[in-house]
């Protein structure tokens, strides 16, 4: 059981990704050269992580006093990704990238996430650096950026605080403008930051020379204040250690401190830390990065800490408009972490269920004890749930990659296309996040079951697949979150032209599939049409409050429907092939329009309805 | 936030039973007496138990070659339930039991599983010991019952085997007569056992004097083969070390062996083994255990092992049916369980959702990020997430107790009455078990969301619960078992009597509610309806196969009406009471009758049309 077949069908026979060969950017790419990187993930992820999977789960990150210590096994998967190219694989030829289209990108890095989600790929280097590449400097992005693509570097992203999670307003971290004589800093204008960042994953380890953090700060005003909410927030580069502007390391570190390490459910592999910002623990003069004769108000040497040298990126104030960009490839992302664990799930129960024996076939006369016991597979109840694993994990690596076609369309399109690509990626990033982290983490627990009590044991894969699935619905905006954006937003932006944008696209899926599947394409229009209402009911006439009560079970119909639009426009594309592999993607659809579509109705109920029975109930009464 | 008031209400307000007093079992019982026994397990769990549930999750039992280790936490814990009284509670005052009605003892229990489920209370010892109270001899229960009451030895029940997880037809422990001098052996007549069990929970450990092993085998025919099925399975007492007929240890440990620990996901706090019966590690005589002149053929002291000795439980072949004693007792056990962890994920989620300040109401003109941030239990999500743990946790904890109520009708009521119990307890079994095993774990994962990254990390409780819980869907009956149990044989049995006795008492709820409730009533009728329907529909001219093949759904559509029933006859009890308790559980049955009910017709339909899907899918082409 391979992922490599379903992946070369979705890309190819579904999406038909080699007709960017017509784009300029694309040109020198064909067929073979993305088979070449595909193979070259694929072997990497072989060798390097999912022999590695359970061992990083056993072996926690700790900290010694002075560094974080990591299993060598991560240390050689970190070099082998690095030295795959897959850091820089989107970007120009001039930078030492590959100008591969994102489709190919997401694939070829879906083969990590599969094999150890929590060795992880450069998910957040790749992302950070490409951050840099849109809105930093020219010596930001060859100092900074150009180091994390070939590996010297790593990268973080630096949002959360103890005291504000997904409330980014409440961001406390101060950012001071370190003197007159520093805004000049070639590297960037330079500040001085204080505060406390919470949940950063690989925060402090030895995997890389340097780590460089992005971080949200607020400048205050004249008076010294914060401004409240999103607005004042600003983007600042903190690298660890601080260099010059040739990028090496100037020998001096910055004030980032590692305050602990959060000891997770799962995950585990990968360093998740609690950092301090400039409280004091690395004083930093700071003269070498730089910088100009120390006379500036930042040298200070007392260790009560002036604070760490972060150099702002963009303009200030537009903080979290930068680091949006960053947002969207890590919620595409998590969503393809949550799948990837799905289908990893889905092939370790499939291939025990093959081999388990285990009970007999419910015949007309009962079961015969006396003849010998079958396979697991061949009992429904287990087809049920490898089918459901199928249809979940499956069906939502098709909208991964359909939505990272969109990326690839925005960003090479016609100007209208990319404008519509844009829309529809608005509209589907909610679920391309959400519906894995829901469904993938239920494949998962599916997974379990087909083992039986093996399956709970860590004598088995599937437990941890469960564990570190339970995450993907925490981070990078929580269900809620995605919901309230969903509900609260996108299917209303632009006078709800994304959602009309969506349902075009359906409608168009639903007249293809028409011939071969008539059911399914009247209860796809039909979804639709029920989405559309409880959109307009939920707002209707409504406060925002009352709208967006159910703003979570909206989020659960809203990826049921589009699940099985993917679906459908997956299986309309087989015609009439009876392949083994078309029979099973002909039965996961067919299973996604019996088994689960119908749920929506029960979803949209309450959204139509603005049921108030949980808004409404005093605290006094839980 | 206590479970205590929940408690008291469901038994005294709700299901009343103080009239159990009316009883000559019961006569010497009152509200005082009941409060005594709750007040001391509520408070032996808040003091043995709770405070050590993280530490035997991290201090996994583990092997030192000889004996199997335990936190002192765990011999305190079992120290203080031992001295509680509760492991006989329920027998009569004769035996040293309190006549305690078993659905007090019921709720008693609930206090330990909340605290901690793997430090765990007495269950299968007590469980162990009913069962030789019903078919065991004189001696037997004087011997063994009465020192596992007693907490001088433990017990376990011994039915999985590695190769036959749920088949049990397709056990091969072999058990052997112990040649003729022994079959007058006072404890019973004497086998050898030879063969592995699996999944044995609180199979070694030195937490009491002596374990007692319920094994389930088979005793070879004429040919010394194996009678396929199981009809050839018998029940025999094993105890790891021999004891007289007084049951004083005579010295001899008898050939029981630990052959591994299982490391599970959860759960960790209790021991879960590998046993191997009679392989010749403690190669035994067994003279003195009450038997001859060590002439029989057991006498092997060959080291290759001659069998542990094993004292027959009632009669050869009927050691299933003996042992469904204590499964079902076990069943119950399993989904309070689950019930009490989906309450402790409650508790510990509305304490955090109350304290912890996270962003802001979402106001007519959007949030003002200039007021103070809000506690979270203040967003309808969050309400949302905390009424449905609710719904779930107190639903099922009131089935639970349902049940058990029934358990003492079945055993004190008129012959009648009785019988009625013991068929709506044949179909509501796999409901006590399976509702919570899915709902109350969807329950923890709910927690977890709540407390955002917190809940994700091992700081806090709820991951603990989460994984504590997903062990509840796979033991003592997966949920396909439970399914096939109901839906291929509990609303069958007797020309479909329990179902009709269930609908009886469903439309009784409905009748009582019309005038409150009067659109909850009138779904509750209708799902009934559609339960009927289907039930008729899966089996119309249907081969046994078709219309279990999804037997899953059906038992999820099953369990969904049975607690919106549950729930209906709960908030009917209230009538205009609206003190926030009060309000508490009308807003739960509101929103298990609008979020949970609907979903049911999603689950029945392809029960219904005996959807094909999955079942016909060949195996190739997954």
């Amino acid at each position: 059981m391979s992922l490599r077949p379903t992946v070369d069908f979705l890309l190819h026979d579904w999406l038909k990704v080699e007709s960017l060969q017509s784009r300029d950017r694309f040109a020198d790419h064909s067929r073979e050269t993305f088979d070449a990187v595909l193979g070259t993930c694929e072997r990497i992820a072989r060798e390097k992580y999912a022999p590695f999977n359970r061992l990083v789960d056993t072996q926690e990150p700790h900290f010694d006093g002075e560094k974080v210590i990591l299993p060598q096994a991560t240390h050689d998967a970190y070099k082998a990704y690095a030295e795959s190219g897959m850091l820089s694989a989107a970007q120009d030829y001039e930078v030492g990238g590959m100008q591969l289209p994102y489709t190919v990108e997401a694939a070829a890095n879906a083969f990590f996430a599969m094999a150890s989600v929590s060795i992880g790929s450069g998910m957040l280097t790749s992302g950070n650096a490409n951050l840099l590449m849109v809105h930093g400097t020219d010596l930001q992005k060859q100092v900074f950026a150009a180091n994390e693509f070939n590996g010297r570097f790593s990268g973080t992203m630096c949002l959360s605080e103890p005291q504000a999670g997904s409330s980014l307003s409440d961001v406390t971290t101060r950012a001071t403008p370190d003197g007159e004589g520093f805004e000049a800093d070639a590297l960037g204008a330079r500040y001085r930051l204080k505060g406390n960042k919470m949940w950063i994953s690989s925060g402090e380890h030895e995997l890389s020379e340097n780590i460089i953090h992005l971080v949200l700060a607020k400048i205050p005003d004249a008076n010294g204040q914060l401004v409240p909410g999103v607005k004042g927030i600003s983007l600042f580069i903190v690298p660890k250690k601080l260099v010059d502007t040739h990028g090496q390391l100037t020998g001096e570190r910055n004030d980032v401190a590692l305050a602990g390490l959060n000891h997770k459910c799962g995950w585990r592999g990968t360093t998740n830390t609690l950092l301090n910002f400039g409280e004091g623990k690395y004083p930093v003069r700071g003269e070498a990065g730089g910088g100009l004769d120390g006379a500036g108000s930042g040298g200070g040497l007392d260790g009560t800490g002036s604070g760490a040298i972060g150099y702002l990126v963009g303009k200030p104030g537009e903080g979290l408009r930068c680091m949006f960009h960053m947002m969207n490839e890590a919620r595409i992302g998590v969503g393809m972490a949550a799948t990837m664990l799905g289908m990893a799930g889905y092939y370790a129960s499939l291939d025990y269920a093959k081999n388990r024996p285990q009970g007999r076939p419910t015949g007309a006369g009962g079961k015969d004890a006396s003849q010998p016991q079958v396979r697991i597979i061949e009992h429904a109840d287990i087809k049920r749930m490898l089918l459901a694993q199928k249809a979940y994990s499956e069906g939502a690596l098709a909208l991964a990659l359909y939505s990272a076609r969109l990326v690839d369309e925005q960003h090479t399109g016609t100007a209208e296309d990319a404008d519509v690509a844009r829309l529809l990626l608005e509209v589907l990033t909610p679920i391309v996040k959400s519906f894995p982290s829901e469904w993938c983490l239920e494949a998962n627990s599916l997974a379990i079951q087909i083992h039986g009590g093996y399956g709970y044991t860590r004598d088995f894969p599937v437990e941890q697949y469960w564990r570190d699935n339970r995450l993907n619905m925490i981070h990078e905006g929580t269900h809620g979150i995605q919901a309230m954006d969903l509900l609260g937003r996108k299917v209303l932006m632009e006078n709800g032209r994304g959602l009309q944008l969506l349902a075009e696209r359906m409608l168009a899926t639903a007249a293809k599939a028409e011939a071969n599947w008539g059911p399914e394409a009247a209860a796809l229009r039909d979804a639709l049409q029920q989405i559309g209402q409880a959109t307009r009911q939920a707002w209707a006439g409504a406060e925002p409050a009352q709208a967006l009560a159910n703003a979570v079970p909206y989020l659960q119909a809203f990826g049921h429907t589009v699940i099985a639009w993917i679906w459908l426009d997956v299986a309309a594309s087989l015609g009439k092939d009876n392949a083994p592999a078309a029979q099973g993607r002909q039965a996961a659809c067919r299973y996604f329009f019996r088994y689960e579509l119908p749920k929506i109705g029960a979803w949209l109920n309450v959204v139509s309805s603005r049921d108030p029975t949980c808004a409404d109930l005093p605290e006094e009464a839980f």
